[in-house]
């Protein structure tokens, strides 16, 4: 089914599984969709995005890798990032995966691009060389893409794409982003529009207050975030807090560029969901002191969250 | 007395109080200064740095600013921050603070550098222009001034410079930094270097178990970091969590870029510390959500720490 | 006089002389200014713009040495940079030289802004702290500020902000910006503005065809810019690209960043303007394989434009 | 035959020929491929650079364009572009194209590198991704890629990996770093090295009295370029001037960020060495203007070069 703006939940950024020979790894690839959408409570998943080391594939090999994902879920909805630095590639890749049944696709601008009128004519372009019938979530990531866009820039791109169904949030600070855009939401100056939120979580108890639908970031308990939402949703602050709360000392430690990957895979392998925490050439690893300091927090958060006993 | 690289514990990072028409506060100054170092064991404080509004301040203010702080705080030790887009201002600055009798400096390195070579060179040329009799601090900020120093080139500054008495360390992440530095310490390829923690405190928990020697930062509860501080280095590991992990919503409350500042502002008002929370303009201020969620992360708190109850 | 939007010809960027000891060069900034404005035809100069070490020298120095040319300047206009990290410094600096008789000021945006909405915010807050009643000239620079203003935005920024009178174009490529502003200008969209071309002049010659109303650069002959300006102002088309490329390979030569300002003052001091051709530390100088090829360039100029004859 | 440190003259950067619609235009690659090597005296080709639209290709397209060049080549060499967001794509063009025959591929750093120790590891990384037996050539471009090699770091990327066999050099200013790299390798410290500049040919006259090997650029008029080169190498210090010299304008003009490569393609085209001047999308174009001023550089330089009368 396609992806559409009323899209919430959790829809949990996937890394991809490899073997410690560089090989991916195809039963960890289906042990990890079935956990995140059978026993986590995901609505959906998002593979091949800046976590999902996604450059280090092919492209025969990403789209392989998004098709089974793809085949595998069933009905849940599946994202794939399509971000590259050509738009044959783009589009090959957008095309390729919605034949197999993608839900959407994410695409982020590039770095270079400076001023309103460079942002929006790039994703005008995008749109035009993937097809206007692909369904699309925006990712505004400055901190890592180095493009801005303030809520006017993104309302305008918003209304320039009618294709264009979701924010994938992960600008820092954000929250009065989030709210500026439910308020134009409210008041018809801006269509419906599913709002997402990245950067590890960080925010996601006060991003869900000030309106957002949920979450699409890869921490390794999805299973938690999928409860915060149910809570929020419920109106449970003080409970939502409670559960977010405990978590943070880990979240906060998994939201480390270039070694949250790291992290996350060994969490992902220490709850056994996926085989090994190996990252294909060029990787990063974790020290073994920065491995005792997360099983410390594991072990802290274990006293509040039975999920974190490994 | 000068700061060597024996200091240690916690230098609050001190903001610029202003009245709401623009004005410097010198009431909220002095009674910020006695609270730090008197009641909130600060081992010192660090002014017009990036938090304290620096640029807004002109040439003369900033140096009657500093000296009013430095002559309040009788025997504890007051760095300032003298980073300038030249060498002239930055000498001035730093000559005028030091015959005031400010403890040392903090310099940063301007957002242009690109290479190992070029950021040395800059720091040989900042002390040449101060006078290599100045104690300084390095402050490495990838973030903010896009100039990463990996562990070998601030070695070599380190070793450059003799008068470089301190890291501010604020990278991100900056855990496995920490422990190289103090590895070279260990094996003698590096001399004694005091390293003092910044981003807001958000990883003070590990980072002083790597072995940082405390903390360098504005958060608005610096008697807890004093605290924590204290607790790790007598060894009290799960209580320093436990104290960190309190706070720790707020911590990243507080670390939101930009925004920051005003939520800093805000709480250290609440407490009764400044006057007011005035920007001088151009300023950001918070927003009533913002406001509402503070107070309710301060009530939160409060529940474990009784210094919140404002 | 102060700048309107008429202004024309060439306001010529003065470096700032200094003694081999690194003081300022007085004798020598009278000289220059006398040459510039009474030998050279030039109709302006600006002063402690990029190419004039501005950042190394203090406040106060910076203030007497714009007034010292303001002075000897007479009616021509000078204009004086005033970018500066806070509105407290520009602001002060600002007043000072129009107090001391100044025709206008310079205000280049910081490196930071990265949207429209910012971009626009931050001159009209600059604009507060220095008055609406000082005309200012609109930089636009963006290979060196990482700035990026296209028309859309400058007409914006103009029509924000009545006290902007004047354009420094230097984007590059900029025919086309030229182009667009003079085209929204004959439609009525736009009002009137003056526009002078920096980038060394390496552009002129079409710039001028594209409408400008001259130069802003520092090139070591502004007697040839001058006149290329009046041939294309008496539509010597052919004369003016004769003129134009003679002077080009060593146009070229200067535009060099970095490495420029030592090739701009070695000419001007060749040429017995400047006395000598030391930049305040930190600066950089010519190889002594540089200054032969400037000789060689000199020399093949020589045959076609008597000035160079040194 | 693969690429070596022997390599000297002109390998021409080559655009991409596109037929109106987008489709790569094939008898226009083949007759341009002719033109360059039979006719301008190039003695090699570099396909897939910046200049090449090598983004908008698909990794099929981009492998069959290479290989059909190589293919015409003969036994003139051909470099390719292999520049890529990972190292999956960069190996299979890689090893793709040097089966088809190709002399050696060029490599530029990825933008984020910020420090010595981030560029050394990237290419030790690219060479172990596309394997150690492929000649390469290290494009230096800060400008463009925003990643500084000062000449140290070259020597150090350059002794760490063998088969980097020539640089690409178009740092900006640079004439000193040959002068610092050349005499490296007159005492032995650093091994031979072929050094082809780019930047459209700006500074071409001196970089060759520098110690340049030749040109890698994709001036419309190679057989100019090729000229050059030889009058250089037979001391023809003025001559070898004076033929640049009338070059030069329309040189500056092509060099325009952006509009360069419009203006390089509209120039073929005139020479009648491809077919149409088209993008593909998104590509730029030339304004009306543009194309006089254009035609009005093509008219003054015929009347030193008889190659400009198109």
């Amino acid at each position: 089914m396609p992806l559409d703006h009323t899209a919430r939940g959790v829809y949990v950024i996937a890394p991809t599984p490899f073997h410690p020979d560089g090989r991916v790894d195809l039963a960890s690839t289906d042990r990890m969709t079935d956990f995140f959408l059978q026993q986590a409570g995901c609505d959906g998943m998002t593979v091949l995005g800046v976590m999902g080391e996604a450059p280090k594939l092919d492209q025969a090999e990403a789209l392989d890798f998004a098709t089974r994902i793809v085949r595998r879920a069933g009905k849940a909805g599946i994202i794939v990032g399509v971000s590259a630095p050509g738009f044959a590639a783009m589009r090959a890749l957008a095309r390729g995966v919605m034949e197999a049944g993608a839900a959407g696709v994410m695409i982020a601008p590039p770095p270079a691009l400076r001023h309103d009128e460079a942002v929006a004519t790039y994703f005008r372009q995008a749109v035009e060389a993937i097809g206007n019938d692909i369904p699309w979530v925006l990712q505004d990531y400055p901190q890592l893409f180095q493009v801005q866009m303030p809520p006017a820039l993104i309302r305008r791109i918003v209304t320039d794409n009618p294709s264009c169904v979701m924010l994938k949030h992960e600008d820092w600070p954000g929250l009065e982003k989030i709210s500026a855009l439910r308020g134009w939401q409210a008041d018809g100056s801006l269509r419906p529009l599913s709002i997402l939120c990245g950067n590890g979580g960080i925010f996601l108890d006060f991003e869900m207050e000030r309106g957002a639908d949920g979450a699409m970031t890869g921490y390794a308990f999805p299973d938690m975030l999928a409860e915060l939402v149910r809570l929020c949703a419920a109106g449970e602050r003080d409970r939502a807090h409670d559960l977010f709360d405990a978590h943070l000392p880990l979240i906060r430690y998994e939201l480390q560029p270039g070694v949250g990957l790291a992290v996350r895979k060994y969490v992902l392998m220490r709850r056994g969901i996926i085989a090994s925490d190996a990252q294909r050439k060029p990787g990063s690893g974790l020290s073994a002191t920065a491995k005792t300091e997360v099983e410390y927090l594991l072990g802290r958060l274990a006293r509040h969250d039975p999920r974190a006993r490994v």
